[in-house]
């Protein structure tokens, strides 16, 4: 770490901070510090694919590690599936085909020989798994089958690309399960809920509502599509973890039946889940963030500590190596040992959010005290050496929490109630979800939305789970309402 | 876990074990195991590509950890970088283009799109890393550069694939380092040996040879490589991580250069290292298994411990939650309440190896004790209940170092002396390694190579780094010797 902040500085780049705050103008606020606190390249030379760097990496790996505990211990099992899958698989059910078709990166050669069928880098993975559900299950006894991989998958996306955000390649993780009944389905999708609650709020800090997407917006294949959206401070929301209740148009294309305890074959229902961490990793930035650079919930911090001699004396580097000896286990530790100012170390570590920065200068050391500083509230104080440990302890304790706090103010008085499309328009231009009654969400109301997209430029998002009592009418068309929708632009 | 045992009655496959013996014939026990003990399923519809099931998985996935603690520790930091590589970047060096390019799967379409210029799955990712090292590298302070990759890779391979051992896509690390002198290049190349050493043999228990390539196989693009041989039952080597010394000509290739000391600016020396997960795994099983099924260290066991009640009454259902619940952190335990009989169930983990398993009956319910089998000795004993954490303690310490020493037998007199290719033809069809003087390893030795894959169907794998001395004449054509080298059939 201390290699890169020297890069920094010998680009002439250090010290200089975003030069935009997050509330004025977050779009520039992002780019920067993508850039300014390594986080990804997108200097490479295939467009719409970015290298991530050693910070977003470390993080991330520290969110799969946390999804793929909590997947086990729900009775998730992990597989490693082929990336490439044959178009014919794809062709099997008629939804999916024309959801994914026109996205799909074609792999059709291998070496000199040019292949007779193309094979798909996989957009995502239902067709890999089913044909081979199709092969293992065979009884009501093998059921539930819940698995899941960890995998990076390839679409060649039409919109701008962001990093992190949206790439033409990004890593996740997806579930596919199959079961006995719709109503066991179902219940995978709410335990999927549940799952994402516990991970992406809990641990991660990130506030966000679960919709149920209108019928014209599911996933390619799926009856029901429930999606968690994330307010970004700029007002437009992130699609994260979506679940999805599949048709069983899918266990009928790649025959996956099971012998019931009747003793008759019937086919199994499916679900499936996809958190992207690349994504999530983008709503951590988003959300956390600051105008002093990234914050980090501790759980998923790529590193907790910096320790920074404010000169490279040997008996400051000396006190350094103790004090991360003794944090030992407990935290993981970095010390920066680069040429720079002290002011610009502790700039870069304000940037690169590690949640504690000790400095150590030679007043300090003398007096047996350290010089803390916390970034979940962007204090400093001074504390004896001896309580150290004690502080760590009360950090990690308290900043996940406090910035989950902050997270929340994000959403709060952001849900504008509305009733017509010019009220909504203006809501939703001021950074705003829009609330409003809504015709219906089924086939019928999608010429509504249309009129949305086309005035407003936003989405309608679904209605939210909690059920909200309807009784006007539909704020575009004037029909009778059924349904209470939000409202919002999307990345 | 529980449910596949319950899948393999179903299909009327349990409780049948392996049909060969591992010397008797070690080709088929392998394709066995794999099946038998759910380690990955070969019916996916693209040739040469593996599903990995959940007990290939959970290991693997222990390796990465181990293997990305110990890169860390040691200064190499983490990226994703594209699986796509430009074909451009493919041509700018001469031996690796002629190296990769008969093996590389290419994608030329994105939707409806044909691509004008096609892009590469990655079979390695030197020329991704290596453009983007020519953006970052700037000065001698920011070497040595280093740094690594957890990814998945392609090659279309013409050799006959094998399940783990040689897929068209498989699952690795690969580190790219920079460094600003010949000498820090090559301590690096030492250092990855080392860290083979520590991790491939101490951790996992295996056995091997760092052998020197013969000039003719280094990996394209090298100066010199040093590759892991291990040895299997059959008497066949299998390749493991290799790490390479490269040319200078790639850093030209790219132009990564760095201003140094003296003010001048300097093309960086490269290396990289790249243990591959799936064949590790594969040496694991290879070399660890015996006739009843899998044999794993406990530090990549996929669970460490089995409790199996012999019946599913409450008592002994609760007691298996009971001990779980002690057991706690130590280890990863699983109960197997399947519908087997426990005869099935305790065969059904021995086959999949866990380091040990626990039976829980009425009697020793009512006296206080458990009914324990350890895999690495393959002893059962009854213990008071009281004893059970020291018990697994104890087996965490010893079980690896007996699979060690299990698996250095496999070594044992297998390296025999030869003066000529008869004798080696003979040396080698009994399964033995063959070592013998040898005219040269430069590019002059390779007709002689040719004469040995053509008359013992075997290969000149390298000199072995400890030196040894060389008094006679080569074995193949009796001109005076210059090194001495092992010849041995590969996978």
């Amino acid at each position: 770490m201390d290699k890169s902040s020297d890069k920094e500085k010998k680009d002439g780049k250090s010290n200089k901070g975003l030069s935009v705050g997050k509330s004025e103008d977050f779009s520039t606020w992002y780019s920067e510090i993508v850039q300014k606190a390594e986080l990804g390249d997108l200097r490479y030379n295939v467009k719409g694919f970015l290298v991530f760097q050693p910070w977003s990496v470390l993080c991330m790996e520290k969110m799969y590690r946390h999804f793929e505990k909590v997947l086990q211990d729900k009775g998730h099992e992990p597989y490693f599936f082929p990336t490439l899958i044959p178009e014919e698989n794809f062709m099997k059910e008629a939804g999916h085909v024309e959801g994914f078709m026109p996205e799909v990166f074609w792999v059709t050669q291998g070496g000199e020989t040019k292949f007779k069928d193309k094979l798909a880098l996989r957009p995502t993975s239902e067709t890999a798994f089913y044909q081979m559900f199709a092969l293992w299950i065979r009884s009501y006894n093998d059921l539930p089958f819940k698995t899941y991989q960890r995998a990076n998958v390839f679409r060649y996306e039409t919109k701008a690309t962001r990093p992190f955000l949206r790439s033409r390649e990004f890593h996740w993780i997806e579930t596919h399960c199959a079961f006995a009944s719709e109503n066991d389905a179902m219940k995978q999708v709410e335990e999927d809920m549940e799952t994402t609650k516990e991970v992406l709020h809990d641990s991660f800090g990130l506030p966000f509502i679960f919709f149920e997407r209108p019928q014209w917006d599911t996933f390619p294949g799926a009856k029901k599509t429930f999606a968690a959206d994330v307010l970004n401070p700029d007002g437009k929301v992130v699609q994260q973890p979506s679940t999805h209740m599949i048709k069983q148009d899918f266990a009928k294309a790649f025959d996956i039946k099971f012998k019931d305890k009747d003793g008759k074959d019937k086919f199994v229902y499916t679900t499936c889940y996809g958190p992207a961490m690349s994504r999530i990793f983008a709503s951590v930035v988003s959300v956390h963030g600051d105008d002093k650079g990234l914050r980090f919930p501790w759980e998923i911090a790529p590193r907790h500590v910096a320790i920074v001699p404010i000169d490279d004396s040997s008996e400051l580097v000396e006190k350094a190596k103790e004090i991360k000896k003794r944090i030992g286990e407990f935290a993981e530790v970095v010390i920066d040992l680069s040429k720079k100012t002290p002011g610009e170390r502790f700039n870069s570590w304000e940037m690169k959010g590690v949640p504690v920065r000790i400095d150590i200068g030679k007043k300090e050391l003398k007096e047996g005290k350290l010089s803390v500083f916390r970034r979940d509230l962007n204090k400093k104080e001074v504390i004896a050496e001896k309580e150290m440990m004690s502080y760590l302890e009360k950090v990690k304790k308290e900043s996940t929490k406090n910035l989950m706090k902050g997270a929340d103010e994000i959403f709060k008085d952001r849900i504008v109630d509305v009733a017509s499309v010019k009220e909504m328009k203006k809501a939703i231009d001021s950074g705003n979800i829009a609330r409003c009654e809504f015709c219906s969400i089924d086939k019928d109301g999608e010429k509504c939305a249309e009129v949305i997209e086309k005035e407003v430029g936003a989405k309608v998002r679904g209605t939210n789970l909690k059920k909200e009592s309807v009784k006007g009418k539909c704020a575009v068309c004037g029909k009778k309402a059924q349904s209470v929708v939000y409202v919002a632009r999307d990345y």
